[in-house]
């Protein structure tokens, strides 16, 4: 039997622990992952593009474990009832190929991205930050706040979203957490001031959600919205002033905000900062984008920690995936058909 | 809700219509697919190889549909009491990006392989054709049998297998059906004087399987055992001597037989045969083989099946694999978290 963990079982599995902690226990398994990257099989991710949007399959192995995440997004999901990304996944066992756990990955992929911000933030952003700003209040939104605040303690929130409704969604939901959340009146005002800011918008479109005379010296940038082709936040002249560091360089190249650079735009691999290898942060006055696109290992970390966590809870549902026939050569006597002979 | 159908769905649907029924009406929507092949968006399939054996995913989509297919290929799992292949896959639309189906496909992919089998043998196999001969007796032999039945009307079958017990396993289940079945003592001797040879052996090697002598005039052969790089079961000499069809060119030229020849070999598609582009069997001496390695619009097809056929029945159960907040972008409130303010 293959393990089966729905939306409910999420739900369950955050309520055992507490949405914080759940992300306090998932961040090590992301980083833990990125220290080990250069052990990872990765592969290109198929993407199937329409007008409506793309769906994609993540797949990402280790000598163990195997995983893939089927990802949507659909940018006018919103304005039509559905929403703009939704996801699940699959781990299995690489000695024998078989599946071990099947999960809804909509809430895990925002856990997981909000867990790599906060690893990046910890790596990136000034020790001394004490302000972070929000630009863009959907889905995302919560998520990314309550995972930077557990790796930089900043607990003071500036938000903006075009959308007022939005934002207030994220105030109401946020303060019951201690946030002193202010909404803004625009991505400017957010920023002014603000340490850490993410940028996490889902326009289909070469947007500039921020352009380069926001930016002040110090800041830290997750940029985590622009993530397909032709589909960017980030004035280009921000990235001329700041380092900028990637997930996985040839996949950034096609949809992070550095297609709009030339392909020998400098970047650092952000595991490579994870592992000792290359330097984070160096300076304070250093300007600092991790150009995130969602890499195939997070989605990989997050399964590890969700089949990890789950076991012993009885939370996971038992589904009958895979066929398990006595003899592994009689398939077919798994079917109801007329009695053997004999 | 997604709608979930596991080894027991599939069961339950082949019971309620009968094993043959199940094949007849699945040829025709691997037909049907086949016929509009060029609608389908044709992306590669990211492969994951271990000295254990592969993990595939396999997508698929058109306008209206998106499929995919996580399957496994590991030659050593039978003696140590896995199945060589598993899979499942999943079923969503386009315009939204939701999965609709998850389905076990290890039976599905049986039964797909074999639909794929018998819509090739009724374009290419003469039409007195009377015996057929199977070359591997594992998972896949008693589908095959069944599926090329149903189109060409051969009942005697000759069966050749290292393995006596998988050669007696293969008579028990299909005698039940009718079918004439003779053991034979080698390859050489099950090809003697048949009509219809369908090879399914599962070394990971390149074996030749059948060589260049067994082949006589007028003979079509399935090779479907040879699916990845480096495993192959048909003498290249046969290749030479025959007319040979394939499902797309540029994924057969790295798995299929032909990857034992040069990038210039002339091959068919299939698609353009059943879409009336192209000839299948031209004359009655002919040797026509379909170098079959499977591929990702026949999963379509039969994901697509099996989701009209279950409307209705009952037989699927409800997963809760897609998170759907009342508001699209209120993802967070789907979580156990402290009450609102306000």
């Amino acid at each position: 039997m293959v393990q089966f963990v729905g939306v409910d079982g999420v739900r369950k599995l955050v309520a055992a622990q507490g949405v914080e902690a759940f992300l306090t226990g998932l961040i090590p398994y992301v980083e833990a992952d990125y220290a080990r990257w250069e052990r990872f099989d990765k592969v290109a991710r198929p993407a199937s593009h329409t007008p409506f949007g793309v769906i994609e399959l993540m797949p990402a192995s280790d000598a163990e474990l195997y995983a893939f995440k089927f990802v949507n997004g659909h940018p006018f999901n919103p304005a039509r009832g559905f929403q703009t990304v939704t996801a699940f996944g699959a781990l299995a066992t690489v000695h024998n190929g078989y599946p071990v756990l099947v999960s809804e990955m909509t809430l895990l992929t925002a856990f997981r991205t909000a867990a790599t911000s906060a690893m990046a933030a910890k790596y990136l952003a000034r020790p001394d930050s004490v302000v972070m700003a929000m630009i863009g209040a959907g889905s995302q939104a919560e998520f990314q706040a309550l995972g930077i605040r557990q790796t930089t303690g900043v607990n003071r929130l500036r938000v903006y979203d075009t959308d007022a409704r939005a934002m207030d969604k994220v105030r109401r939901n946020l303060e019951p957490f201690g946030f002193d959340v202010i909404l803004a009146d625009s991505a400017a005002q957010a920023m002014s001031g603000a340490d850490i800011i993410t940028t996490c918008t889902a326009d289909k479109a070469n947007a500039t959600v921020l352009t380069a005379d926001m930016v002040s010296a110090g800041m830290h940038l997750n940029a985590i919205g622009g993530d397909c082709p032709g589909k960017t936040e980030l004035d280009p002249a921000i990235l001329d002033r700041a380092d900028v560091f990637v997930e996985f360089t040839p996949q950034t190249r096609i949809e992070g905000e550095i297609q709009q650079k030339p392909d020998d735009f400098p970047v650092t691999e952000l595991w490579q900062v994870v592992a000792g290898r290359a330097a984070g942060r160096s300076s304070a006055a250093q300007v600092t984008v991790f150009d995130s696109v969602g890499f195939a290992i997070e989605d990989f970390s997050v399964l590890r920690y969700v089949y990890d966590v789950v076991q012993g809870t009885g939370i996971a549902r038992d589904i009958d995936l895979v066929a398990a026939p006595d003899d592994p050569k009689d398939l077919f006597s798994l079917l109801p058909v007329p009695a053997p002979v004999g």
